[in-house]
């Protein structure tokens, strides 16, 4: 099949409209689709100058696009609806039903979703970023009194991209620790994270998959060795079962499935 | 009014769903709103608990909470439709009408979005962001004709939680330099950035807002100063116009909208 292009059009920074247009095209899987956002259309001029952009393309693939739209003021939608492509507009499907179950009319407004709505949640999210970073790779143990939740597991089981995610999405506190050989040798916890342990959440990953993100990394080093890789994952679970800590496996996982399962399993909620 | 339980429901992440029902709920100021998640709803009793507990908060409430799911499998959207709740079905509403479009059913499988649909998807937003950290806060100038893009600014000007959230939701490569007195003094770009001067965007903030997150960071300091801050940002503006490096102000702007305008001001498509 030819590829169809899919259009995520937005008033604002386009996050919802390919959130969710991505989402739905995911349940499509012989579509091959090339993707192009429109973000920031907050004017009748930017809402035609995307109309001609889309038709131009539509023309090119001689197959009408997709669109998904999150415009929220009605002169932009009317414009938009002008394309010759498949819009979904998914401010119009939901907001009428949800007028009518609140009883009250929404705000028509741009810019309300990811945009700077109050200064709080901006700051909760970068304090959680500069938590993660400051307590990465094992950085300020003296600061885990402050964390939701720490991550531990092998070098490169997914503990830091996890953390920031975590901190950046949901503004939760999240430090990692590497677990080495000083663990395995030792066979215990370090103070750090003994005095944390409710905190603690594993992250193990198959040795294979392991193998093959060291290898990339440090190519036919010790780190990346069939060996080294499953010593370090056994001794890492045999840890976890030994101290009750609560683990996932994170081999087949997207990082927002790592992060939500991470919050999922430890009952946290969310603080954004 | 009373605050109104909304819930988020999905056989997966729940990402999709937060993301879909956050947006709607903007929309609706005046609404006190509490937020629950209910990810990984994957089988029939799961989803019967996720009825009990939905029903067992509008008993609380007094009022019948808002559910936006996700849901994909039939049986499972079935059991939900059950709970005295107002549910709107982001499936329901837009599958069918893109099956028509498409010509083509749709999977109605779990697990799609936000599932690790590839590796290689997940290998490059992991090297992205481990090409962040290392590229942050001026580290490595050495990798940066690996960048996508390189973002210039004073201290907490919002540099880093850009840099990470553009690698973990975009895929992009971006470093981040921080402009100090060593460039004002000299007026001139290092030569790392001189080199790489097609890179360079320009992150900039009100000097008040910049004072009130360097006060929280270091009370009292110079560095937190209205003199000092003002003195910089003033210079960071002035390097800016003179290279001709274009540039954004952050003051009343999400992290996601500093993302999506910085790759929107660059004309950089986004690699994920």
């Amino acid at each position: 099949m030819s590829p169809r292009t899919v259009f995520f059009v937005s008033d604002q920074t386009g996050v919802t409209s390919e959130t969710l247009g991505n989402s739905l095209m995911t349940q499509f899987d012989s579509v091959q689709v090339q993707r192009i956002t429109l973000p920031f259309l907050e004017s009748p001029d930017k809402a035609r100058e995307a109309v001609k952009t889309i038709n131009a393309m539509g023309q090119a693939d001689g197959e009408r696009p997709i669109v998904f739209s999150t415009l929220v003021e009605d002169r932009l939608r009317e414009i938009l609806s002008g394309a010759d492509a498949f819009v979904l507009d998914f401010f119009q499907s939901f907001l009428e039903p949800l007028e009518r179950e609140l009883g009250l009319p929404s705000a028509h407004a741009t810019g309300r979703a990811h945009g700077m709505a109050d200064t709080n949640r901006y700051d909760r999210r970068i304090e959680a970023t500069n938590f993660a970073l400051s307590c990465d790779d094992g950085g300020r143990v003296d600061n885990y009194g402050r964390a939701d939740l720490v991550l531990v597991g092998v070098s490169r089981s997914g503990k830091t991209p996890t953390s920031l995610y975590l901190a950046l999405q949901y503004g939760m506190f999240v430090a990692n620790f590497p677990l080495t050989e000083d663990e395995f040798e030792g066979g215990g916890l370090t103070a750090a994270l003994k005095t944390q342990h409710e905190k603690l959440f594993g992250l193990t990953i198959a040795p294979s998959r392991l193998e093959q993100i060291r290898q990339a990394r440090r190519p036919d080093s010790r780190y990346a060795s069939p060996r080294q890789v499953s010593y370090e994952v056994r001794q890492a679970e045999a840890l976890f079962d030994r101290f009750g800590i609560p683990y996932l496996d994170t081999t087949a996982r997207s990082v927002e499935e790592i992060a939500s399962l991470s919050l999922d399993k430890t009952g946290l909620r969310r603080r954004l």
